[in-house]
């Protein structure tokens, strides 16, 4: 038994990877390293002529964690002298997803053969890539017709951004590469399986959590979904269906050992426990200390929410959720994922397209300093935080911004901070619906950039939601959640852990600083928020006597046929 | 009889008093001059702690006549050496409205006594002073409930900017100033009394436009409000209606000759015919060209929408709009008054304040610039122009803007543009009120510094409208439309004009260029309306089911308990 051990945390993100050394016995972070894909604009692959393409070269992968893992390590020696290679005791990897990709039956991407190199169908599809609007809105027209339970788990429409969309575009678009295609992985499958040095489709460990929230897998019906099914979509993606996987893993299982080769490229044992993968929100809410009644947001551009809920209770199905999954995040859990299609990037938006208040009064330090001043209110501004649609709980892309109760004297602080405030409203909407249908939620914990660096923010989300804000004390807890797999994989006997929770008590945290609601501010929002809802309710449903739904649906169909 | 006259036109702003002298043959503009109100600030009389108030000290006018005549009058001998004074044949007056002041029996305002010298309550109360809100709701109310017909003619709402407002506040709070007025005058009464040398309240030639548009002033039935009526409001509101008048003049009427001493002071020939006052707008109407069928706009911060229908035609009262009076504009005619409560406030508003698009890009000049390159409908974007609130024909002061279809890649020109078609929506629904009335409109005149510069502006209105946009030939619409009151009010006989008419065709004109509607980007804007009436109605009216009416009145109201 060695004195100190670590676990490493493969966190592979939109743009870069990066590797995190933790100390599996108190969480610190020892080291860390960020290798940026070096394939098309940012690490993605891009199109001129399709801004819905974004696709990620495989092979960037393989070089990022080469790369960034021995800078890590590298590091380490530095802080630490005494570190040694075999205190490493697990390794977790966590992606981005739905990111598919073809492979061929040993396992290798088609994207590493010569006739497809240059083919960004033969890539992964970025979890951002939407060529496969139209086959999702097939999938979901089909599902709601013949099995309403598929879409019961996933909120009751099936993404473009999902699995099955992508495959079925790619069989329709590109029949060589579906044809070559002895199976699809998911990035967060493909990883571990190319550590552990067994890559062959029919025996990678998939993971349950890309499996059920973006794959329709789902014990209660058979795994995947049924073969007629898929058939009906096209003969090809029914005849895939047995050569996709009928066993899904959670994340805290060791999918196998080290393998030689990667245990020499990367300095570390061979044989060291590799666990199977999962997604970045999902291992990053394990970072954060997710557990039953703590609410977890990873917020950035957009947000993920998080929550689990122990799965031998009854949980209804909740409509409007990215997906309820069994195992997803925690096993024994239900996993509970929701989520903004855009916070951040409404705040970047406002600041870096309208460029508001002159040469010096328009960034984000300078509006959130004067925004701070306003109390709830005080602006007579309420503004809808769809600018990028609305993930949960309306589940429709095709929603846009609204900004009311603008004067001949309203500034940009106000304008910015009713935009926080719409965030703040939209995050209540979410956690309203969880427990409208009984999950119960005590407190939030926040990690991202926007909850470490933005009070304001912070403490809006507290007085809106009436609920304590705490961030979390990682600020990389998608790679700490990693590690965290990592060392359960590993288990006790080698030096990890026995479970998940028994990792988190040992290594997740919060900051001292949380924010409180304020009784008086909260009061005030607890009036706002109706009229915010009336909004929501008016222009994101169809029902109810006066809907403007159609308001903002017959905009984008006017903009569409102009821009075309 | 002489080869040439003039007509010395006299408009009296809100900031300041411009004469401009005006060749009757031709219209042509020999010479003009602006004197700024020295009082307060920029000519308003304000109080820090009441946003409401908004005063003018009448000295500023005398001295302003003096100092802009004087002006105008040495620039016209400069231009013309041959010019001289008996040339100059008539005089007429336009001002603010309703500015009304309280005056002595001797006509002398009360502002020029020592008593009440530095006392606001005493001077002008300026047209857009507020003060008098919480009596305008009582007006209205009592109006409702007995009277129906006087809020009929002047679109269902006494506003605080009105005559009896504004005296029935002077009355609850100043007792002193209201006891010591023995009447109270518009501004653009009184100024032609002091020229002619007869102030005495019940010697003044009153304004039908005045009277008929913010006095309910109407011979349907017995010229002012009831004495009962007034007197239920208070008994000394009663009491003064004996003291006001009952009689009006239109601005044909000549009030009398120039006096002997301020045909000294300004340079003039005593007796030259001064025209009974009328309001800026609606002189700037007759300016314009006005006559039926030709619907006219003076755009500038705010707009004023005036049209004529002939007396002996039938005309129904039309809901929201301004006013309608017998005369108001032109002898023989209804005068129609509706408008906008913002259009270049919500362009400046929007530059000034929002000061969008960094260091360089937010001007007036480069947002049009780039908004002229988009196409109808392509940014998605959709706004109500109600930033000020709504003129006509919500007649509701307590609207608030809203822009609605912001993604995250909307940029400033997007809204800049959206705002310029926010505002052409609500012309386009004032316009289509007067059609849906039985008013004929074959064609808009438009007049102020946008409509002059801003080609994108009028194309837009042109488009969204279907309606061919005139320019007037003037920039000074409202001094030349007074210069042509001097000029009938002088007659034939005198070297001016028999009436209006004959005088608006020797003397008015559009510029060369026009704007026609493009029918394909008129074919987008007849699909956005709709689209725009659909939020018009359902934030604006409380009928229909689903109406949202109370969101916009509820975030004010907590909006203006925050800020107390």
């Amino acid at each position: 038994m060695k004195d100190t051990t670590y676990g490493l945390g493969l966190d592979f993100g939109t743009n870069s990877v990066r590797a995190l050394l933790v100390d599996l016995g108190n969480g610190r972070e020892l080291a860390t390293a960020v290798h940026d894909y070096p394939s098309g604009r940012a690490g993605i692959v891009l199109d001129p002529k399709n801004p819905d393409l974004a696709r990620q070269n495989p092979a960037d992968y393989l070089l990022g964690i080469e790369a960034a893992v021995k800078r890590t390590l590298a590091a380490a020696r530095k802080i630490r002298p005494r570190f040694r290679p075999e205190e490493v005791v697990g390794l977790g990897v966590d992606t981005t997803g739905s990111t598919p990709l073809p492979v061929d039956a040993s396992g290798e991407p088609l994207a590493f053969r010569k006739a497809f190199r240059r083919n960004p169908n033969a890539m992964a599809w970025l979890w951002k890539d939407h060529t496969g609007f139209a086959e999702a809105a097939e999938i979901t027209a089909l599902a709601a017709g013949h099995h309403p339970e598929y879409l019961a788990k996933c909120g009751g429409t099936y993404s473009s951004e999902w699995f099955f969309s992508k495959i079925l575009h790619c069989l329709r678009t590109d029949p060589a590469v579906f044809e070559a295609a002895a199976s699809w992985v998911e990035c967060c499958d493909y990883i571990p399986a190319v550590l552990v040095g067994e890559t062959r489709p029919d025996r990678i460990k998939r993971s349950r959590c890309a499996a059920g929230h973006k794959a329709m897998f789902n014990d209660a019906w058979g795994g995947l979904p049924a073969r007629d099914f898929l058939a009906r979509l096209d003969p090809g993606l029914g005849e895939l269906r047995g050569r996709l996987y009928d066993k899904t893993f959670t994340a805290d299982v060791r999918t196998g050992g080290l393998s030689k080769d990667w245990a020499r490229r990367l300095g570390l044992v061979e044989g060291t426990a590799v666990a199977a993968g999962a997604f970045d929100a999902h291992l990053g809410a394990v970072g954060l200390g997710v557990a039953p009644g703590k609410f977890v947001k990873i917020i950035g551009t957009s947000t993920c929410d998080i929550c689990v809920w122990p799965n031998n209770l009854e949980l209804a199905d909740i409509p409007g959720l990215c997906g309820i999954v069994d195992g997803s995040v925690l096993p024994g859990y239900y996993g509970l994922e929701a989520g903004q299609s855009a916070v951040g990037d409404i705040f970047n938006w406002f600041v870096e397209y309208l460029r508001p208040g002159g040469p010096r009064k328009g960034s984000h330090e300078e509006l959130t300093r004067l925004a701070a001043k306003l109390r709830p209110g005080q602006s007579g501004l309420l503004a809808l935080d769809w600018n990028n649609g609305n993930r949960t709980v309306l589940v429709d892309q095709r929603l846009t911004g609204l900004l009311l109760g603008q004067t001949l004297h309203t500034r940009p602080e106000e304008i910015y901070r009713a935009l926080i405030e719409a965030t703040a409203f939209g995050s209540l909407t979410i956690i309203k619906r969880f427990e409208d249908y009984g999950v119960r939620i005590d407190e939030v914990r926040n990690c991202g950039g926007i909850a470490e660096k933005n009070p304001l923010v912070m403490q809006i989300y507290a007085d809106v939601t009436g609920l304590e804000m705490k961030i979390a004390r990682s600020s990389q807890t998608c790679a700490l959640g990693a590690a965290i797999a990592g060392a359960v994989a590993a288990g006790p006997a080698a030096g990890g852990h026995k479970d998940f929770p028994s990792a988190q008590a040992a290594m997740t945290g919060i900051r001292p600083r949380t924010y409180k609601p304020n009784p008086e501010r909260h009061a005030v929002y607890a009036e706002l928020y109706p009229l915010y809802r009336r909004l929501h309710d008016a222009f994101g449903t169809k029902d109810g006597p006066g809907s403007l739904y159609d308001v903002m649906k017959d905009l984008l169909a006017i903009r569409d046929r102009q821009l075309c």
